[in-house]
C-alpha cells in the first residue's frame, strides 16, 4: 500500500509559481509519512510548498475536483476534536477525489481496552493509503508510522508538532512576502504548550528565517533557545523590526493558575494592538493559527486589518494538505491536471 | 464563490409537471441565500416547486445521481441534532454529486470561545459553495448570509423559520390536490414554539391559500392573526371544511408546565382522530412534519391512513432540497439531465 | 427500491477461485435482506463467499474502486458504537462507489420519542437501497426488514446474530485451509453473550464443519448443544485436534460479577497460550473477532504469531461486506469488473 519512493535527491529548478522565487527542490519526499518538520530537508519543504502552490489553483475554480487520488482511501483519526483541521483535511481529500473515513475518539474501540497498535493494525487491514491522525499524546503518529505500511500524517500530537500548520504558515508568508529566507519572524504566546510554535521554528530556521519567540516567563520553555531562536519575555522587543508577527492561541482554561493571571492582564502585556504592531516593519503581516481569542492575544481591529493574513492561512491550509496527501500517496511530483 | 444571479424577473410558462397547474414562475432566485419564506416572491416559490418536481424523478430511478453539482462543496452545520433533516440534505447533495462536509456542534471550535463569525469566515476560507445551517438562535443564518459570499440555506433557526419544510409541505399539497390557491389549510399544535408554522403561513398565504391556525391559549402567539391567518383555540372549528390538516409536533418536555397539562389531556382536546377528521373535507389530506408523537397530537390510525401524506412529505423533502441547492449553487433554471 | 430477485435455485459450478474448491452455489440470494446465517442455505453461503473472493481483488489494487453500486444509497445505522464494523462497511460501500449516510444513536430522533418503525419509514421515504443496522436489541433488523422495501443487513443485533462476522470468518478459514467441511472448529469464551458464536455455529454446521464450544459454566448457554455442537467447560479438551481455534472477546465489565471472577483467573483457565495451542493440529489457525483483550482471552505472542489470522479476518471483512451489499442491491451474481 505504501507508495514506492524514489528517494532520489536530484534537485531541479521548478518553474517558479508567480509570486515565489525559484529554488532547489526535491523531486519526492523521502519518507512515506509526514510526522513533523524536524525531519524534513529544506528541499522537501520547498517541494511541499511548490506543490501546494499548484494545488491552490484547483480551489479557485468552480469545479473544485481533480481525479488525482481517486480510489485511494484516507482515514482521518481525530482523538482530539478539531472542526477546523478536520474540515481542511476532508476538503483536501474531496478536491483530490480520495475516499475518506472519519473517526472521532468517543465511542470507539479505544474505549473498549484495545491497544492503539491493535486499533491501527485493524485499520490497516482495511487497506487505507493514508492515515491522518491527531492525538493528545506526543509520538503517537510516529508509533503508528513505524508499525504501519500506510503513510501517516501528523495532524497534531500533543505539544510536539503540527507540521501542516507550519507548512501553511510558510506558504502564506512566501505568497505575501515573496520569500522566507532572511525574514524576521516574531512568535508570541503560550510557547510551553504549543505544537504550532515548534513546527514553525523548525521550518522557518531551515528555510533561513530569523525567529524570535516571546512569552511570559511562566510559558517560556527553558531551553527553547537551543532550537536556534532568540527568546525574550519583552513583547515590544520581539516585535521590533519583524516582517511577520505570529500570535498563538492562549489556552484560557489555564487562566487563574499560576501560569496565567487573567485574560485581561495577558492582553495588556502580550496582546497585539495596532499601537504595538507599529514596532514591526511597515509591511509586516499578522498571523494566527486559530481559533482566535479576540481581546486576549490579539485586538479585534488588528485581526480584521489588511495586514492580517489569518484567513489566507486557512485557505492555504487546504492547498498544503492536498500537497501532503498527494505527495505521500503517489510518491511523485504533481505535474498538473492532465487527467482532470 | 457566490453564483452570479440574473435577478431577472422574466416570467415564463413552464411546461406543467403532471398533476400540477402551470403558472407564472421566476427564472432564478433573487438572493444567494434561502433564509426564509418571508422574503420570497410567489414566483420564486413556484420556481422552487417546479424545480423540485423535476428533481423528484431522479429519486425514482435505480441510479439516483446526476452530475449537476459535481465539484461543489456543501457544508452542513447542525448546531441542533436532527437526523431526519440532515439525512434529507445529505441525500440531496449526494444525488446531485456535490461534496459534503458535516459538522455537529459538540466538540467544535464553537466551544473554544471563537465567535460565530470567525467560525464562519474560517469555513468560507475553505471555499464552500453553500452552507446549510440549523441553529437554536433565530437570525443566525441571516447573520452568516450577510457576512459570507457562500450561499446560506436556513435549515431551521430557533422558532423563526424552516423554509425547506414549508416548501416540501407545499410540494406535497400541490401534488396531491393539484393547487395551493384557494385551499383551506388548518395548522394545529404548539404555534408558539414552531418554526414550521411560521414558514408555512408565509408560504401558504403568498400562494393564495386560506390558513387557520389552532392551539391551546397558552401556546397561541398573541399577534399571530397579523400574519393574515384566522386563529382559534377551537380544534373542531379549525378542522371544519379544511382541505389540508397539518398537525405540529408537541414538545413533550413542556408537559407538566403551565403551558401544557399532560399528553393525555392534550390528545383529548387537540389530538387528530378519525372522528375529528370527519369535519374536514372528504378528500382532505393529513400532514405532519415529524417526528410524530402518536397518541399525543395524532392518533395512530390517522397517521397510517390513506389520507396521511406524512411519508410523501419526507420523500418530497429530498426533492425540495435538491431544488434549493441546485438553484442557489448555479443561479439558473434546471434544464433536466442533459449531462447525466 | 427492493431488487427483483430471481429466487432461482439453478445451481452451477463456479470457476473456483484459487485456493478454494468448487462447489454448488446459488445464483442469487433468496431474500432482500441478510438478517442472519440461520435462514441461509449452504448454497447461498457459498455464493456469498465466492463473491467475496472476487471482491478481495479490488482491495489489492492501487485504485480500489469499481462503479458497481454507483448511485445506490446505503444507510449505516449504528445504535451501538463500533468503529471497526462501521469502517468495514463504509470501506466496502466506497469501494463499490455507493453513497453512504451515517447515523449514530446519540442525538437522533430516537431520543425524541419517535417509534423505531416511524424512524425507519422516514428513512425509507428517502429511497435508500440498503440499510445496515447494528442494534442492542435482538430482532430489530428483522422488524425493519419486514416493514421496509429496502434491503436490511444485520450488523449485529444484541446477543443474537452477526452474520457478516461469520461470513468473514468462513472466508478466512476457506482461504487458509482450503475448505470448511470436515474441519474441527473450537470456539471459546463468553458464549452466553456472544452474537458472533451463534452466527458462526449456524454457518459452520451448515457447511459441514464439526464445532466444539467451550466456556466457563457461568457463561455456557444451557441448551447450546441443541444447535448441533459439542459443548464443554474443559478448554484443553476443546482444543484437542482443532483445525481452527476461535477465541471470543471477554466483556471485562462483567468482571467482579458472579459470572466472571477476574481477568487474571480467566486467562489462567481459558486464555489461549502457545502451550495450550499445542493441543490443536500443527497447522491450526487462531482467530478472534476483535477487539482483543491481550492477556485475558489470548496471550500476546499467540495473537502475533504466524498462526494468527486475526488481521486477515479484518481484511476479509471488507470483501464479505462488498459481496453482501452487491448481491442484495443488485439481486444478481457479480460477473467481474466489466465496467470498472
Amino acid at each position: 500500500m505504501a507508495p514506492t519512493k524514489s528517494g532520489s535527491w536530484r534537485s531541479r529548478r521548478d518553474e517558479a509559481p508567480s509570486g515565489t522565487v525559484s529554488r532547489m527542490t526535491a523531486t519526492a519526499l523521502r519518507s512515506k509519512d509526514l510526522l513533523g518538520i524536524e525531519a524534513l530537508a529544506a528541499e522537501e519543504i520547498a517541494l511541499l510548498l511548490d506543490t501546494a502552490e499548484s494545488m491552490r489553483r484547483i480551489g479557485e475554480r468552480q469545479i473544485k475536483k481533480v481525479p488525482a487520488l481517486r480510489g485511494r482511501m484516507v482515514v482521518n483519526l481525530f482523538f482530539e476534536a478539531s472542526t477546523r483541521t478536520r474540515f481542511s483535511f476532508e476538503t483536501a481529500e474531496k478536491w483530490l477525489s480520495a475516499d475518506s473515513l472519519n473517526f472521532e475518539a468517543k465511542g470507539s474501540s479505544v474505549e473498549k481496552g484495545e491497544t492503539l497498535l491493535d486499533t491501527a493494525r485493524n485499520l490497516e487491514a482495511m487497506s487505507p493509503d493514508l492515515i491522518v491522525i491527531r492525538h493528545q499524546t506526543p509520538g503517537v503518529p510516529h508509533f503508528l508510522a513505524r508499525n504501519l505500511k500506510a503513510g501517516v500524517v501528523n495532524a497534531g500530537d500533543g505539544a510536539h508538532e503540527h507540521p501542516t500548520q507550519a507548512l501553511l504558515d510558510a506558504l502564506t508568508i512566501r505568497r505575501r512576502l515573496g520569500r522566507i529566507a532572511g525574514l524576521r519572524v516574531a512568535i508570541t504566546g503560550d510557547l510551553a504548550h504549543s505544537r504550532v510554535v515548534r513546527s514553525n521554528i523548525w521550518l522557518l530556521t531551515k528555510m533561513g528565517a530569523r525567529v524570535v519567540v516571546c512569552a511570559p516567563p511562566t510559558l517560556m520553555p527553558p531551553r527553547i533557545a537551543e532550537m536556534g531562536v532568540e527568546a525574550t519575555t519583552d513583547f515590544d522587543a520581539a516585535l521590533e523590526g519583524a516582517d511577520v508577527v505570529m500570535m498563538l492561541r492562549m489556552q484560557l482554561e489555564r487562566s487563574g493558575t499560576s501560569l496565567f493571571p487573567s485574560a485581561r492582564e495577558y492582553f495588556k502585556r502580550y496582546g497585539l494592538t495596532t499601537a504595538r504592531l507599529a514596532r514591526a516593519k511597515p509591511e509586516a503581516i499578522v498571523m494566527h493559527p486559530g481559533p482566535m481569542n479576540r481581546g486576549v492575544e490579539i485586538a479585534s481591529d488588528v485581526a480584521d486589518s489588511p495586514r492580517s493574513v489569518i484567513l489566507e492561512q486557512v485557505s492555504n491550509g487546504v492547498a498544503v494538505r492536498m500537497a501532503v496527501l498527494y505527495l505521500l500517496a503517489t510518491g511523485h511530483v504533481w505535474e498538473g491536471e492532465k487527467d482532470s
